[in-house]
C-alpha cells in the first residue's frame, strides 16, 4: 500500500537535516546516567507546522505546550526535546518547567517563545531537575550536518534499541521538495498515539491547514496502525514542519501534485510507524496484519490492530506456533462486523484457513517462516472492499523484564 | 462489596455436588496425553437453567449447541464437559461432535437430548478425537460425592494450576438453600467471557427468566470484571442450574428474599472470578483494582478494568515497582469521563499521587507490599459516586513462556 508514484524517491541516508533550512542538535546534559537526553530541532525561518496528539485525558505539561504553539499560532521554528522524565503528573511546577524550556531555548535562538516547542519522554510522576536543562539548552549547537541528526536521535530515545529515521524526496513545479522524519518508541505504543514522539521536517511550502489535514490522514494509516501492548501514553506526538524552503507554489488540495506529497509524507510516517513496531519493547519480530475483503477499510483496520495487538497472538508468533486459533478469534473479537465462516487466513504465503476451517499445512515450513524477523499475516473476510494493514511485535520474556524493572 | 447479609454463610469444603440432587463424574479419556479430561454434571430432575456466553462472534459448536438448550427450552438436566480440544472451528463436523457428545449423554442417563448441555476447553482449530469421548461418556458415573466433584473440577482444566470451588448457604421461607460452582480460566480472560467456563448448581426453587435476570447482572460485577490479557475467546460460557429441591416458595424479585439469593450468587461468581484472575497464565499475584468517585458505576468499573489490564500496571506489579505514572495514564486512556487534576491513589493502604501529582512515600514500604499474594490499588477520582472493582493478576515471564509453547 505504499506510494510508488514514479517521482517519489526514498534517500537512504537522509535525516532531518536534509530539507533545506533545518538545523539539529543532541547531547547528554544529565536527565539520565549517560545516554544523550537532550535534543533540538531548529529551522531557519518559521515553519508551518501540524501536529497530532494524544488521546489520553491525562496529558503531560509539554505536550500542552506544544499544542497551543500549533493551534493558535501554526508556525513553529524550534522544538527543544528531553528524554528520561517524561514531566508528566507534575501539577504547576511541570507547566513551570515545560515554559521554562520553552522560553530559554527561544532566548538562545533570539525568536519568540511563541514559536518554540516542547517535547519529553520518560518516567511519569517525577519533578525534573531543570539546572541540567538549562544548562544543555546553553550549549546545544544545532548544525546541518548528519553527525547533528544522528545526535538528536539518539537523545529522545528511551527503551529503544535502534534510532529511527527516514527520508523521501518528490519534484513538485520543477522544485526538489525533501520530507523527512525521526521518531522514537517504543513501549506504550498504541493507536492514537502512545510515548511516541516523532518530528518530521520539509522543505515544502504549504499552509498550516492542509499540512494538519494530510498529517491526519496519514497518521491514521500509519502511527495509528502500530501497537506494542496497547498502553496509551501521556505524551505522544507527531508534529511536522514545513518551512516553504523549496520554493514551491503553496501546497494545496487543488494543486495537482497534492496526492504525491500525501503519498511522500505517508511513507515516510509508515516507515517510522514500522521501525517504532519492530522496536517494540523486546520484540523480536515484526508483525505485520494485513486485512482483506472487509465491510470498509475502517473496520479492516480495526480487526488487523485487534489481531496484531492479541497478547495471545503476540506470543505465538514469539514461539514460532502457527496458532491460527488466536488469530481468528481475535478477528472474532474485534468488534467488527464479520461472516463467521468464510474467514481466509494465511501465515506468509500459506493457507492455514479457508472458509473459517482448518486447512492442512507443513508445519514445518510455517516455524521456518516464523523465524524470519517480519511476519505477516493475511486475513481474507470475503464480504467487501474493505483494506488495511497495522504493524506490532511479538511479546517476549524480554518485554516483561524491561517493564518490571523500569525504573529501578 | 460482597454482601453479608446475616443469612449467607460461605460454606467451606462444599462444592458442586453439595445442592440436593446433583451428581458430578471426572475422568481420564484420552484427548489429553494423561490429564482428566471429561466430565459429567447431572441434576437428579430437569433444573431451570440460565447461562450467559461469550461475545466473540466465533462460537465454538459446543457453545451454539448450549445456547440453544438454554434459549430455546430453559431446562437442562445434565452437561457434559470435555477439555484438551475447544472444539472451534471446526464447521460441520464439529457440529456434528457436539451434538454427537449430547446425544450419547442423553442416552447413557436416559434423558432427552434437549436437556443436555455440552462445552469444550482447548485448542482452536483442531476436529474432536470422538472415539475416547464416546467411549468415555459410557464409562462416566455420576455421584453425589466430593471425591467425584473433585475429580470434575480437575478435568475441566487447561492451562489452570488449580482447581477453583466454593459454595454459600442460606435460608430462604425456613428451607436452606445451597449454592455452588466451579470454574476454569486461565489465558483469553477478559471481559464478556473469555476461555472461562463455569458451573454453578443450586438447589433453589427459582424460574429460568428470573434466574437468567439474576445470573446477567451479577456476571457484569464478577466474571466481565476480570481480565488476564484481554483477549476473548471463542468458547465462554457461565451456566447455573436450578433443580427446585430445597422445596422453597419460587424465587421472584418480589420475593423478600430475592436479593438475598443474588447476593449469594454473587458471592459464588466473585469467588470463582478472582481465582480465575488469581490463577491466571503465569501470574504470581492478584491485582485488585477499586475505583471509587466515578460518574457511575459502570463508568468505575471500565476504569478498574482498563487499569488492571493494563501490560504496563501488570509487568510492574510483577516487578514490585510502585509505578504509579502507568496507573494514572490508564485511568486516562480508559475512555471514562475524568478530571484529570483531582485524581488520588493508593498502593495497599499507601497514597502515592493526591490530586494528580505525586505525594511523597516509601519505596521500601510500597516494594514490601508489592511482594504480598494480593495487591490492591485504589483510585478515587472525587468526581461523583460510581464505585467498581476489577481483578486480573501480574504479567510474567511465566505466561510468554506458557503461551510461546502452547500446541508444541
Amino acid at each position: 500500500m505504499k506510494t510508488t508514484a514514479i517521482n517519489i524517491k526514498h534517500i537512504s541516508g537522509n535525516n532531518i537535516v536534509s530539507p533545506i533550512g533545518f538545523k539539529a542538535a543532541g547531547m547528554h546534559c544529565g536527565i539520565k546516567h549517560k545516554k544523550n537526553d537532550l535534543a533540538i530541532l531548529v529551522s531557519e525561518v518559521p515553519a508551518n507546522v501540524a501536529g497530532v496528539f494524544t488521546t489520553n485525558v491525562i496529558q503531560a505539561a509539554p505536550l500542552l505546550v506544544t499544542k497551543d504553539v500549533v493551534q493558535q499560532t501554526g508556525k513553529m521554528q524550534a522544538i527543544i526535546v528531553n528524554s528520561g522524565n517524561a514531566n508528566a503528573c507534575t501539577g504547576k511546577q511541570g507547566m513551570k518547567d515545560a515554559y521554562l524550556m520553552q522560553e530559554k531555548t527561544a532566548e538562545k535562538l533570539g525568536i519568540a517563545p511563541e514559536l518554540v516547542g516542547v517535547a519529553s519522554t520518560g518516567v511519569i510522576g517525577e519533578q525534573m531537575r531543570m539546572e541540567p536543562i538549562v544548562k544543555g539548552i546553553q550549549e546545544l549547537a544545532p548544525a546541518a550536518k548528519l553527525e547533528s541528526s544522528i545526535l538528536f536521535s539518539q537523545a529522545i530515545l528511551t527503551t529503544d534499541t535502534v534510532t529511527k529515521n527516514t527520508a523521501y524526496s518528490l519534484t513538485i513545479d520543477g522544485k526538489t521538495i525533501t520530507i523527512a522524519g525521526t521518531a522514537k518508541g517504543s513501549g506504550m505504543i498504541e493507536p492514537n498515539m502512545a510515548t511516541m514522539l516523532g518530528f518530521i521536517t520539509t522543505d515544502a511550502n504549504i499552509e498550516s491547514i492542509h499540512l494538519q489535514g494530510a498529517l491526519k490522514t496519514v497518521t491514521d494509516l500509519t502511527f495509528n496502525s502500530i501497537t506494542v501492548d496497547g498502553d496509551t501514553s501521556t505524551n505522544d506526538m507527531v508534529v511536522v514542519m514545513a518551512n516553504g524552503m523549496a520554493g514551491n507554489d503553496s501546497l494545496t488540495p487543488a494543486h495537482p501534485d497534492w496526492e504525491a506529497f500525501v503519498a511522500a509524507l505517508q511513507n515516510v510516517s509508515q516507515d517510522l510507524a514500522k521501525m517504532i513496531a519492530k522496536d517494540g519493547e523486546g520484540a523480536t519480530k515484526l508483525i505485520e496484519v494485513e486485512v482483506k475483503g472487509a465491510v470498509s477499510d475502517i473496520e479492516a483496520r480495526k480487526i488487523a490492530k485487534t489481531v496484531v495487538g492479541s497478547p495471545l497472538v503476540k506470543t505465538a508468533v514469539f514461539g514460532t506456533d502457527a496458532n491460527w486459533g488466536r488469530i481468528i478469534a481475535a478477528v472474532g473479537y474485534s468488534g467488527a462486523t464479520i461472516d463467521p465462516n468464510t474467514i481466509t487466513i494465511e501465515i506468509g504465503t500459506t493457507k492455514v484457513v479457508e472458509n473459517s476451517e482448518p486447512v492442512h499445512f507443513s508445519e514445518d515450513d510455517i516455524i521456518l517462516y516464523l523465524k524470519q524477523p517480519e511476519v505477516k499475516i493475511v486475513v481474507d473476510l470475503h464480504q467487501g472492499n474493505g483494506n488495511g494493514l497495522a504493524w506490532g511485535c511479538d511479546l517476549t520474556y524480554d518485554y516483561v523484564q524491561i517493564n518490571a524493572t523500569y525504573r529501578t
